[in-house]
């Protein structure tokens, strides 16, 4: 069973061309947010992190102001898996990204 | 009226000194913080940014599981202000550390 939930460089590439707005940059799954303002950003920020505690795979992230830098990555695995493939996923729904 | 609130740096070295756990760092007004898990640590960032959004002045700072750097500074002033220190004051009374 080695490997099983492990994805090959291609599959990942594959699979973040389907993600809109994510990109894959040092190693993590990368997209950057602008919102309107604090308000707007920080609602953002709490509905992802609903999601993510619910999924128990947390980003990491920065905010300032009306803007949001999120990285995604699995520690444990030192790599992108598909539970971050997946957040990413959740995000862009938070967003209505697709 | 020049420079009514504008703080010399050893006013502001001396607030800081004031301040359980800041420290001047890169010309910002810095602090780490580690909780048990996720959920406290975006508990105490809910917190804080009821209390920015309040006092209209917003936190730099990013979040890695049950870890938050906080960084402020105010970008209209290029400079650390009073709102800095009345938000890191602010910070510390949400923690119980004052």
């Amino acid at each position: 069973m080695l490997g099983i939930r492990k994805l090959s460089p291609s599959q990942v590439d594959q699979a973040v061309d389907q993600l809109t707005g994510w990109k894959i940059e040092d190693g993590r799954l990368k997209r950057s947010f602008k919102f309107d303002d604090f308000t707007e950003a920080f609602g953002f920020m709490t509905a992802v992190a609903l999601a993510a505690e619910k999924a128990d795979h947390h980003p990491d992230w920065s905010n300032s102001y009306n803007r949001v830098q999120i990285a995604l990555y699995t520690h444990s695995d030192k790599a992108i898996t598909q539970k971050d493939l997946d957040l990413a996923k959740r995000i862009n729904q938070i967003l209505g990204d697709e």
